[in-house]
């Protein structure tokens, strides 16, 4: 069985433990149950007639005496791009625009408040070619390009936040940046967040297209809680996750682009630590598939040149402060996770674990402050 | 199947997986295979002899031209108490003392260079009574008590770094510590490192008997490399970790006393969460079984007073920075636990996830240090 056929590994352990033994293997896996949430006969059909994954799950809180639930549905979409690689770049640009408009009305279907898209979803993530051209053109305005008013019209339409992570061009200095733009249900355009901490490896450096954001750890106040948007790379920085956390973010979206041979154990892991130490949810949003590009390029390792770095492996999943989490969407195919909670779960945890109070954090900016500095002695202790 | 008899995730699945979709589920949930260590089989059979369940597992790094391997062997003990919690305060320590060293005697015949104990080791997780008495009398001189002169008889003849998680007297002041004290292997006490972080939840406020430690993120240079000691509840925060990495630890043990009910969804993922994260390796030892107190306490959850507050699952592991991990030791045995780790793996992961460089800590100092005022502003975006 190859990388590229697995379905997933929740499937896997359905299929082949015993019912006594699978709980148990869940309940330390993955915490306690997920609940199924029930979609509409009509969403589900119209996921399958347009060949994509749906599968749906909630996160319950404690009843409160004075704060009623706060309950939102948030949509995660993950999908391989449309057209080749070589496609004129607004055909593919439109092409996936079309297939993400046809996921977002399930979603609609479905009461998503809120829908997540992958990072760069308009383009191939084509920065394994260290070319600038074609890529640098799906560059767009985060505040009036095509694919910012294709999004406003869904957000509008459909009464959802949409958060769009997009390669941007700041028109102004020519500059280009790895951006989330957020745009309300009302349509407006809220804001954008900018890609905090850049990869150098393997296939990617990515500062060769553009540089680390200059928007810190902007939260996003919506009608269906405060959002905010940790892109991809940013999700192997603790202090990247924590920081969002600080200044007030309900659900921190993880709009990444990621292969297996790179990254695949640690999937599993950050978000889900990010959620668990910040008392919040954590949805972590993957491509998939293979893209293969016309010119060949090598990845630093010896290996000969090739023309894909491999395979996308989806996953998209949501995690939660109380350190469950749904199961994830298949590796192999689109699809749409929706996903329910009720945001006064994260009260109910720091209530309970408390790691905000127990954080010490005056200490920790003293330290660190220290720590940065040309002079810093770090703490050994020696015999 | 009960929660205190499901021995391990990995030996069921090992059980009930097909070979091809086994090997994929690990790829995804453990990383990379850990490599099984050798191990001399007297020491196999002094193990089974003594009772306790005896592992072996290695981590490899790349050859390199300039650096030789820099391989070191730790051993992580897990243990039941070994005498009921109302037996005499020192037949309890003195049980203890001779179990584990029947343990480390098996250690020093597989080679352990560096050994840590669970944390409280000499002592029943007691504070869930809420009972001073006879409690406190447990606690030692990091110093010179009796429980340390133990240690470095074991350093000294075993030529092993001993770190001995305990409740620490200071005596000038009467202050009790959750202290681990660090022997190098010359016998020598080289120094200690004091509980950062203090649990307030469920059976557990635990500042009834200490506070949180004064001694920073001390990182201790012993012949076998850079080891730091992050105890307990400092797991589950992110920042913990970090500033003993900051300080150049490159591993890192997690001495720990936690509960199924409580935390075991959360065990396979922060002390792995914090290796990838800091490019080091860290190892998490928890103690077995259940025990049981005289008095009955209540757990502020509504439940009637009982006298044991569930079971401690055992499960130590060690994870490494490239992603991967160990199986855990059994859920519900004593068990040792022996590591082989070429510490050249960490600078490899460094210079290919480059963390510490892109990490960008000048900026968090600065953000940190506004987040900590009382005038701080979070940066939320409001319509």
């Amino acid at each position: 069985m190859s990388a590229c056929e697995f379905e997933s590994v929740e499937k896997c352990l359905e299929a082949h433990l015993p019912q006594a033994e699978l709980s148990e293997v869940r309940r330390v896996l993955f915490g306690k149950e997920t609940l199924k949430l029930d979609l509409p006969t009509s969403a589900a059909e119209a996921a399958s007639e347009r060949d994509f994954e749906l599968k749906g799950f909630r996160f319950e809180a404690a009843p409160e005496q004075l704060r009623p639930p706060r309950r939102v549905r948030v949509g995660l979409v993950q999908h391989r791009i449309v057209l080749p690689t070589d496609a004129p770049v607004l055909d593919q640009v439109s092409a996936v625009h079309s297939r993400v408009g046809e996921i977002v009305e399930v979603a609609a279907m479905c009461g998503v408040n809120v829908v997540c898209f992958q990072e760069a979803w308009t383009m191939p993530f084509a920065f394994c070619t260290r070319e600038k051209e074609p890529w640098t053109e799906f560059a767009e305005s985060a505040e009036g390009g095509n694919t910012t008013r294709f999004c406003q019209e869904l957000a509008r339409k459909h009464n959802m936040v949409v958060v769009s992570p997009m390669l941007e061009r700041e028109e102004l200095h020519g500059t280009l940046w790895n951006t989330a733009v957020v745009i309300s249900n009302t349509g407006n355009v809220l804001g954008k967040s900018r890609k905090n901490h850049i990869p150098r490896i393997g296939d990617f450096n990515e500062s060769t297209y553009y540089m680390e954001g200059n928007t810190g750890h902007a939260v996003f106040q919506t009608q269906f809680g405060r959002i905010a948007v940790n892109i991809c790379y940013g999700r192997h920085h603790p202090l990247n996750w924590f920081m969002y956390s600080m200044n007030g973010a309900e659900i921190i979206f993880n709009p990444s682009a990621t292969v297996g041979a790179l990254s695949e154990a640690m999937w599993p892991i950050e978000a889900r630590n990010a959620a668990i130490a910040n008392h919040c949810f954590t949805c972590a949003v993957n491509r998939v598939g293979t893209e293969h590009f016309k010119s060949e390029f090598t990845s630093g390792d010896g290996k000969k040149a090739h023309h894909d770095f491999g395979h996308f492996y989806g996953s998209s999943y949501v995690a939660a402060p109380d350190s469950s989490r749904t199961p994830g969407l298949s590796r192999t195919r689109d699809g749409l996770l929706v996903v329910e909670m009720d945001l006064n779960l994260n009260r109910q945890m720091s209530d309970k674990w408390s790691f905000k109070m127990t954080g010490r954090y005056a200490e920790y900016a003293d330290e660190l402050t220290k720590a940065v500095r040309q002079d810093f002695k770090p703490n050994i202790v020696k015999e």
